[in-house]
This record gives structure tokens, C-alpha cells and sequence, in this order.
């Protein structure tokens, strides 16, 4: 009897947050590299195809992410809440969620993980600074605190139990900009594929914080600190710049959301 | 009728966890700056003395919390779990507790806090590494994430509400070193209540990172960031270079707890 | 009665030292952009086209420059004295001139600078030195120290009244380089005018430095600072590279002029 | 017949602003280390003592300063207007003026030049924030902009002509502080005369800017990189720390003259 | 009788190592630059073709180094021993071969020198760091320490006798990258000439420490400060990543060889 | 029979250049710390004294380099040469000598190494620059650039095999000041004596660069990045003020000595 030769570079991946935006995107894009895909999220994501395998789950559940994680190779976080909320359901998802998906990695051997952080984690710089990824972190609402927590968190389980992360900042991951603000700040959906696949492969990445925009004619982002994963992004926002022409209405220069880095974020917190 | 001028800076100061090593020692010294302290631990915290309020409260607790902060002009924030722990009980006194506080602070329109941070948001570095607050965090415990998240969450409710915190990361607070370790992180009782003060009556101090120890020879710290404090530490662990001479016994160079300024800490976390 | 669409982003640019070189060819191409161009000199400037106005102004005369600032909405500065001269010509044109137009500016409520700054702010470095915008000047003739002031006469602006400008160090923007030096401080026209589109359109600005050169292949400037306005040019002086072939006889190594970026303004100061 | 030995190290030093409050503290000071000192001032300045020449003369006179330049050795320029006023009279007293006196300066041979900037070349930096000699400017005056340029000039005139410039950023240099901001930027007399000293005995100074403050508990101000000229403070506001308690009544933490280190000063430019 | 007008920009240049490797490449390469090239090496390097002078040489010899050297103009010194090796014969040919060198040079009145350096100077720094030349060394191997000992070498014959190197840290400078490892490493031969050309020719280099790379994907050095030679790569090794494609079997992401820019060269030192 | 307790941490320290200045002062000092000092020189070094061993021994002979750190426990190295010399004679005794010396450590299991190395590794840096750890040597002779080699040699030997160094940076280590330059490098016999004390018993140095120099007025070093050594020198050059007056006669600011740190060393190498 013959044997299959390995043809992908992985056996099993977990994809948490699949029923998410970017989770649906991922779902097929992720099989180029994985023999199954694990899907995990808290809403339903319908029948499992080919190479795929349902888990619905809750982070906050200790025992049922430890189950979720058994058999796994690698993780690609992309769960939790990843809008401004009320505090206690960001602190389940991203906070408790997030420990409990450490404990099951470092349980369960798995070596690498993806971790969809964002770039509201330092959302409070000024829109004419440039940032990287050493700087103080600046988060603009209870999700960008949620997500230096994760930055933290994954730091600390790399420095004490060697596990790999790479951080992704991602900035607006959307078929193209839907406003301004997002001229800066757009990741394509090819770009981030493409990011992602860099985390998975270089063959060491430690604790690395990556910034996920695409090469768009504006940055405020210096991402030389993750030059070793050698993302090259291929896209750029320019293709729509007629879609925000010179000519267009923009909010005052001194409107908090064009000042700061974070845009609306920035005002979205409580609200008394 | 005549009034009585007034001598004391502060009408009414909440000093959290009062029950605690800390906490009792400042229970008494903060008198020098407020007509009434208001003392809160989840813990019992004897009778209150003349000047004295005392409040029992879980800081997880979020309408007791509010109530605790009525009237309050100024938080010193001691509360919570100050040693490795599991996670959850952590996140319940350290990140829900820290959030009811400040969303208590804003609430009742109190404008500064300070805040006891730890130098284990930075354990991970080395001992041959000088750290100032502009640094990347190093968590080397479930503590010392749950303090980075402190930082964090202080940070956002100063750029988003301007409420001033100062985190102080404190070294090792004992009336004198425990161990080798301690003669770089000591800092004195007198020296730390300085830095508070320091803390407290600083004009501005928008949102500041300190490090606490008092003039140590070794240091691991580069507190030149907070030079705008005036702390100018009194004390220094040569005091008690008796107690740790060159001809004591010590854990090797390779030793982790000898490599990472966190100490003991960099291998309290979980156990497996 | 219908409206006539607005067509352009602006309705009035103020484009002062339209006499001059980079004014005279600046002149067609602000159009682009504004309904009316109000041009300034001191120099004559020939006939007023569609769309023109003209207004014949010396910067040291206070009045003047603030009746020339009605109904402007932002202002091109490439006005005053731009080679090396004698000191006092300098002060009146960009110095007492600069502070006349940013008078005028605060006063008619104008929100928006582009300065023509200059290489020769940082000229002084030398050739093997890479500068960036947040390093000290070192002007290199008195020409350079005017700009140097008019770099902190704006930063004062912008800082105290809100006042936005970009200051743009120009490197050398003729249509072709001159000499092996501007090899590498090439701007060409096209790539001015980008980089003052960019300067004009980006949403802020605050006080941004922004360098003047092409996609030369060699550089002294690290413009990643003013990576908010996104500048790309799009030109480079290698099109150029055989007017200038290795085989070229060139200054030794050791003279002032190759030692130091300023090139010939270095020895162009006072002679005695 | 013999000779008298020499007693001290200079011949003649100028001093400029004679007339002026650090003027006339440093007039009998100076002689200390000088045979004879060149009085020079606007103003009035008495009759000459034993020692003193008085020469009488307008910054903005060229000729004026540069036949009182003659037979100088070295020079202490305090002259011109150290605090806001409308631009004009800066302009010629501390931008025209400068450049009288280094145009002297240089034709007179004169080598080295103690050059009285100011604090409010920095003044718009926060409070929070840690100021050194090699950050970009950012002036909260008309003053502070002309001691902009004059830190630009005298780079001028070393990286040119060799003339080497200490320029001093002098914080309050008053008899004690007047107010509580003055706690952090108090330069007592005697740590002034040191620190001119220093500037003027130390071998080689090339173009050094060295903040001007006693050993005040606060501070905002880095020094380190004018280590070479070896100014030990002796003095401290804190001697004075009794004047300003606890209890006193400040002003909020968000009002500008709180938020900025240039204090008043940033709310005294022109006002319309 | 006509004179043969100069069509090549040097007489005679000297290739030192030209029985080497990339000496071997060079030899015809050189010759777009210089009339003669003068071949050097201390085994066999065939017979000289036209424009080539064979100059067998041992680099230990002082004499032999000295005549040489006569009638050079510049200097491509890629002599010495290029991979590890006993301390002795390395010391020999790369710490004594190079002082003698540099005394030729200095006598011989030679202006330039290109020095082939190697990144295994830094080659203790992890692969997630971004390295650039200002960085301490960190050598891999007693090769990278007589590197160290080149580039402290060279800079103190320009610091003290004006004499120019450029020391050029090769990456893997072969036909193909032949690992993993030279994905990220990898220098093209049309890629290193073109680095030649710019150490070359670039009117003024000082002392310039520059990273041998081509435009790989991924790297660990930041190349700016050598940004004045104007080196742009124009190949990738990404035309090579069939060759190691994700499928691949890896060292782990803990084995030193993974771990350190060096690669195998970390263990390839003296074994016990 | 009763043991004697161990009163001394070490049981047997060597030190090199035991016949040279330093060497001859620390003979003695050293017996505070341990048993027995080995003592080494290739020049006479007298007779032996209780708690002495005698090895004469050429550094450049490996074999009895080799022999002579049998039953070493940590090494204070001094020998070598350590003034401006011929280049080959440096070469045997600081190149050869130290890797022998390297050699013999690992191979008899030492764990630390005190290194004598010198100011002029960095004494081509200018009187107005302050240097730290961090930035690139810029040597000043041979003698300073066989030091660049010592550091790289022990950064190799940390980073490889885990051997301990501290590189202490000697300025000017005499009974007093011997020239004006002196006032800024002195290091006291006491204070070199602490900082060689601080380099043995902190617990873990890794590989420290440390500068060696006493509590001077003026420095042109910042040894911030040795802070974790703890050394607290206790003199200063001010004791000898009175030696160099303000009134000396000193080398004009523009003379080579007096322009880089390295003082008469920058003239000391070759001459032709």
C-alpha cells in the first residue's frame, strides 16, 4: 500500500474567529497550507466542508478550548470581539479567552501562533506620527486595551515556555476603503493572506509585532522591526484614491478622529 | 463664626488595599496630606481610627466600587492581588477591579491616581539591561501581565478623559532586603511614601511611568523619564550590604533567576 | 437658480515668489487645485491669466503682505531670498517677511503653510551622514540660518495658534541636475508639485519636515517622518546618471564641498 | 624692571547687557577671571570702576559693535530682550543684533563666545516631558524663536569659521524662585556664575547648548550632553521649598501654562 | 602623435584574494574600471591576460605587501582567509595581512580601499533583530572577530590618516542561495559589483560600514546608513524560493543555527 | 581536626601584568578577595609573599598560558602592552596574548574574566561627545585598536561559550592627575580597586563594557549601561584642581589633542 506524500506543511490548523469577517474570508484561503483546518468560533459557521472540521466554542470556556486545541500544529487567533464594547464581554473574549487559549497551546505543544492584534493598540498617537513597534503602546478604546493585554500575554508565554508569536496590528482589512482614515490604513485581503503565511513560515519569529497594512501611499507605521518575516505586500489603497478625491469634505484638522491614529475608535469608548 | 484654615491639602484620599503589607504601613503616613483617608480592602482592616473611613469592598464589585469612591479628590491604588497567582483570580481583582476603579474615578470626576504598578511588567529583561519606562514590557508572571494591562487601561483614561495616573513600579517595598536580589529592587517605606507624594502633588503628571527604588548602588533602572516627579530617593540597600556579603553563596550566572530581573517570579508562573 | 458644482478643492491659493523659478513654473501647475491663484513678488510678474491674480508685494512691508492675504485660504510660501546673500537682504526678505506672513496668515484665519524651506538647513552634515528631520540644524550660510528660522517661526505658529505648515527642504529642483552633488538632491518639477499636493491634501499636518528630493538612488535625507503625507516621487536623477560617468573629474575627498551636504553654499557664507 | 605676573586668565572679556538684571550680578563677578571686562550695554550702566570699560552702544549698530569689539578676548553676550515683546524690537536686538556681534566677533578674532539662550527655545515641550540638547526646538515666544535663530547662527559660525559658542538654555536665574514653576527651572546666581565658568575654561566647547539650572529636585531638562563643560550645580530650589507647600493653590493640571515648560510665556505672544 | 584619450576612470586597481571565489568573479568584472587590474593572492592565479598584472603575494609578508602596492590607486581587498578557522593562520592572514596592508596603503599614497567584511561580524544577533551599522558587533566565530578587528582597523587609518574604506559586511555572495538560511543572506554577483561600484566611485565615503545584500524578501539589516553609496540592488532571491518551499524540513525554531544571524558559523568554532 | 571556614569568596584569582603599574598596585589590593593570587608577568616580578604564586610567563605562548590557568577561578587580566607601540609587538601580546588566554580559560572551566581594556578604544571621539557602550569604537592607535579586538574577542567568548567578561574602559589611572586631560580621565588606585571589585562579585555580568573613572567634574562618558555593576566611585580629579588652573597655558581648541578624547595618543601612532 503506497502512502500519500505530505503535500502541505501542515496537518491541522486552528482557525478561531470563523465566523468572523476575516474568519470567512480565511476559511478557504488557509487550505493552500494546511491538510485540515480547524474551525472554531461562538456563532455558527454552517456545515464542515472538505478539510475542514466544526468546533463551536466559547474562549471564555476553559475545558472546552483545551479540547478545541488538541491535535493542532499552529493557530490563527482571529477570534474574540474586535469592535469597541461594554468592558465585561470584551474581558470574557479577549482577555479571559485569550489566557485560556494560552494554556491549551502551551498544554498541547503547539509551537506557533497568529495573534490578530490591532492597530488600536496604539490608536492615541497622532495621525503625523510614525510609529513601530517598540514604542509605548497607546490603545483608544477597551478593545485596543484588550489587545495590549494580548501583546502582553503572548510576550510573557514566549519569555517563560518559548512559545512563538506573531502579533498582526491589522489595520482595515476590507474588500477596499471605506472612508479616508482608511487610505492609510488598508490591509487587502491578498496582503493579508499573504502576511499571515509569512508569521506561519519564517522559520523563527520569538515574539514579533508586525503592523498589517498594505502599500499604501501614506503610513504612519515604520514596520522595520518585523523585516525578518518578509512581508511584501503587493496591493495598495491607491486604487481607490478616486473614491476620496482632493475635492472631497473631510473633518477639520482639529477633529480628535483626524488627529489621532484611531479615527472614530477614539471617541467610541463609554459613553456617560 | 471663624473657619478653620485649612492644613491639609487634600480633604479626602482613598487608599486601596489597606489590609495589605503596604497598605497598613501608608494608612498612617498619608495623613500628612488628607483631613480623612478612606481606607478599602476586601479584607478586614480593624476599626477606623480619628480621620479614618473604612469601606470593605471587592474591587471586582463594580456599584460597590462606585459607592467607595464618593467624595474622593485623589486614589492611591494598592488593591489586588500583589503576588503570582493562578489567572482567574488575577483578572477578577487586577483587570475587572481595575476597571471598576477607573470607571469609578470617572465617574465621581476624580482627576489623579496613583497607581502601584510592578517592576514585573519589565521581569523579563536581564540583569545586565537597563530598562527606562519608554521600553517594551516583559511580563514575567500572570501579575506582571495583569499590571501591563494597569498601564494600559491608565493610559486610555488619560488620553480619552485626561485623568492623570502615575504607575509606580515598584522594586521590593520591606522595611529592609530579603535577599541578594533585593539590594538593586529595595525600596524603603520613607522612600516610597516620598515617590506617592511625589505622585501626588506634582502639578501635571498626565500619564507617568515611575520606577520605585530608593539609591541603591546597583540599579536596573532608568527612571530619568519621571525626572519631572523631583523623587530624589533618602535610603539605599548599602545599609544592609552586611547582610549579603561577597562571600555568601549564590545561585549561578545561568540560574534564570539570576539571568531576568523578575527574580523568583520568572518561575512562579503555572505549573504543569 | 443653479450652482456651478465646486470643481476644485480650493477657491483662492496664495502662491508667493511666483517671480521666481520654482514660482514661475509653479504658476500653471497650482491650477489644478484652485479656482483662483493669487500670485506675489516682489519682481514683476507679467499679466494677469484666467484665473489669476496678481499682487505686487515686498514681504517686509506689514501691510502690504496682510492686504494680500484677504480671502486666502492656504499659502504657498516660495517667496524672499533663496541663495546666499548678505545678511541683512536675508532678514528683511525671510526673516521680518516670514514673520509679516504668518501675521497675515493667524490674522485672515488661514489654516494651511507650505514653506519652501531647504536643503541648507542641514548642510553643514556631512556627505556620509544620513539626517532625518527630527535632528538638530546645522545651516550652512546665511540663507540657511533664515530657514532655520522660518522652521521655528512655524513650529511656534502651529503650537500656539494651530496654525498647520509643512516645511519642505527642498533639495534641487531644476529640470535636469547641474553637477555630481545634485545627483543626489535632485527634485524634479513633477515631484515638487506631488510633494506639495501631498503638503496641501493630507488631512493634518501639525508641523510636518518634509525633504525635497526624487527617488534618487543615493540620499543623505531619511524622510520617514513625513511618511503621513505619502509623498512617492516618481522621478529620479539616474534618467540623468551619463551627464555625470565615473570617468568624471571630481573635487578630491577632502574638500569642503565633498566633505560637507551643503555643497558650494558651504564656502559662499562672508568672504573677508 | 620686572613684570608683573599674570593673575589671570583673560586680558578683556565683553560683557553684553551690562545694564540688564544678569548683567549687573555678573559685573563685578567676572573679574574674577579678567583683567579688565567690557561693559556694554543700551542702557545706562554708571560710571566705570576700577577695571571696567563702559562702551555704550546698540546691537544693531554694526559699526557700533564691531569697534566694541576691538581687543577682546572673549565674549558673554546677556544683551538684547530677554523677555516677550513684539517682534520688531526682537528682531533688531536679538536677531540683527547676533549678528552684528559674530560678524565683530569673527573680524576681531575673538575665539569663544558664552551665548545667554533660553529655556524658551524648549518652552513648548510638556511638563511630562524630558528635554536634551539634541531635540528639535520648539520656541513659545517671539523670544524664544530669536534665541532659535541665535542657536542657529553661532553653529553657523562654528561649523564655518571655528568659533566656538556656548550656548546657555538659562532657566530662572533670580535671587530665589517667584512661583512654582520656577521650582523646577531656578538657576541660582552662584550655579549661574559656575556654569559660565565652566563655559569658559573648558579646552574645547566646539557648539554646545547646556540647560541652565541648579541642582533642583525637579527637572525637565537632560544635560548629559553638555558633560564635557563639568557644571556641578551647588544650589537647589529646595531651599525654597517652603515657599511653595503642599497646601498652595495651583493652577488645574490642563491649563496651558501648567501643561507647557514655558510657562507664562506661552500665553504671551501677540494677542488680537 | 595623438594621445589615447582616458576611457577608464582608474589605471590600476588592486584585487586582492583574486584566486578566491568571489576573487575569481571579480577579475573580469573589474575591468569596466580600470586599465590594469593588479591580481593578487597567495596561490595560483594562472597567467595574466591583458590588463592584468600577477602580483603572488603572502599578506603576512610586510615587504612583499609594500611592493605590491606600488602604483595603486585602489584597493578591493578580498584576500585572507573567509571561513573559520584556527585563531593562528586566521590571525596571520586577516589581523597581520591586514596591517600591512594598510601600512602599503598608507605609504603607497592609496585613497580607498573596499574592504570585504562579512556579516558573521554580527552574526551573534538573533534573526528576529534588525541590525545596522551602528550597532555593537556581535562576531560569530574567530573569523567574524578578525573582521571585528578590520573595520576597527580601517576606521582608525581614516580617523587618523584620512584614508577611506568601505566595509562592505558580504552576505552569501554566490551563484544561488544554497540554504535556507541565504534566502535572507543571499548577494547576487551582478549585485556585489554594483556594491563595488558604488564603495568606488562615490565621490566621498569616510569610513562606511555597508550590508551585502540583495533585495531579498526577508532580511535582518537595516542598510540606511550606508545610504549615501546608493547601492540598489536589482535581484532577489526570491527567483530562488522554489528551492525551499514551505513544504521543507527546517532545523526547529530553537537550534542555535535557527536562532542566530550567523547560521552554522555559531557552532562552527574551536570544539573541545 | 577542625576546618578552617572559608573567610575569602575566592580560593584563587589570577592576575596578569603583575609586574606592570596597575598590576604592582593591585597585588596587594586583591588579597582581600581571595586566598591565593597567582601573579603573572613576563617581566620580574620579585619573590613570592604569603598567599602569592609567581608564573612568569610570555602571553603569546599558549602552552604556558595554558598551564598557567590551571586552578584558576576568575582572572584579572592586566597583562599585555598597554601604551602607543609597534604594531607586531601589540600584536603577540594584546591579539595572540589575549587569545590564549581565552583559550586556556574555557578550556580550565574560569567563568570570569576582569579585562583591562582602554578609553582609546573610543579615543578618536571628540572632547564634546559623550560616548557610551553602545556606539561603534573609534580607536585612537594600535594599541586602542588591539583592544577593539579584546572586546570582540570577549563578546565572542560570552556569546558562544557563556564565559563572563566585564571590558573596563580605563581612562587615566594614577596617584594623580599628570596633565589636564587627566582632570576628565582620571580613575583613582581606590576607585579602579571598587570597580574591579563590583566586576567579580555582581552576581551576573554577562559582557559588560564599564568606563573606569573616578567622580570627575567633567566626563565624557556615560556608563549608564554598567549600572547593574553597581560602582559608586568615591574620588574625584576636583581634589587636584589646584594643579591645572584657569590660568595654565593650554593647547589651542583646535589642536588634535584637544579635539578628540584620546589626547596626545591621536599623534602617537606611526610616523613616516
Amino acid at each position: 500500500m503506497t502512502q500519500t506524500p505530505k503535500s502541505k506543511p501542515f496537518h491541522r490548523l486552528l482557525l478561531t474567529g470563523a465566523a468572523g469577517g476575516l474568519g470567512r474570508m480565511l476559511r478557504e484561503r488557509v487550505k493552500t497550507w494546511t491538510e485540515i483546518v480547524r474551525l472554531s468560533d461562538v456563532a455558527d459557521m454552517g456545515a464542515a466542508a472538505e478539510g475542514e472540521e466544526i468546533v463551536r466554542c466559547d474562549l471564555a470556556d476553559n475545558a472546552a478550548v483545551r479540547a478545541m486545541m488538541e491535535g493542532v500544529q499552529a493557530v490563527l487567533h482571529f477570534g474574540g470581539i474586535s469592535v469597541e464594547a461594554r468592558f465585561e464581554p470584551i474581558m470574557q473574549a479577549n482577555i479571559l479567552g485569550l489566557y485560556n487559549l494560552y494554556e491549551a497551546v502551551h498544554k498541547a505543544g503547539v509551537k506557533r501562533v497568529v495573534y490578530a492584534s490591532s492597530n488600536h493598540v496604539t490608536g492615541f498617537y497622532q495621525t503625523t506620527e510614525l510609529v513601530d513597534a517598540t514604542m509605548p503602546q497607546r490603545p483608544d478604546s477597551f478593545y485596543g486595551v484588550s489587545k495590549c493585554f494580548g501583546e502582553a500575554l503572548s510576550r510573557y508565554y514566549y519569555d517563560r515556555f518559548g512559545i512563538e508569536t506573531v502579533c498582526l496590528r491589522i489595520g482595515s482589512s476590507f474588500p477596499e476603503p471605506r472612508n479616508a482614515r482608511m487610505m492609510t490604513t488598508y490591509l487587502s485581503y491578498d496582503d493579508l493572506v499573504e502576511l499571515i503565511r509569512c508569521a506561519l513560515f519564517t522559520p523563527r519569529v520569538g515574539h514579533t509585532i508586525a503592523f498589517g497594512n498594505s502599500d499604501n501611499d501614506t503610513t504612519w507605521w515604520d514596520n522595520s522591526q518585523a523585516a525578518h518575516l518578509g512581508y511584501q505586500p503587493k496591493d495598495s489603497s491607491r486604487a481607490f484614491a478616486h473614491l476620496f478625491p482632493d475635492t472631497a469634505e473631510r473633518p477639520p484638522a482639529d477633529d480628535p478622529t483626524t488627529i489621532y491614529q484611531g479615527g472614530p475608535f477614539v471617541l467610541a469608548g463609554p459613553q456617560y
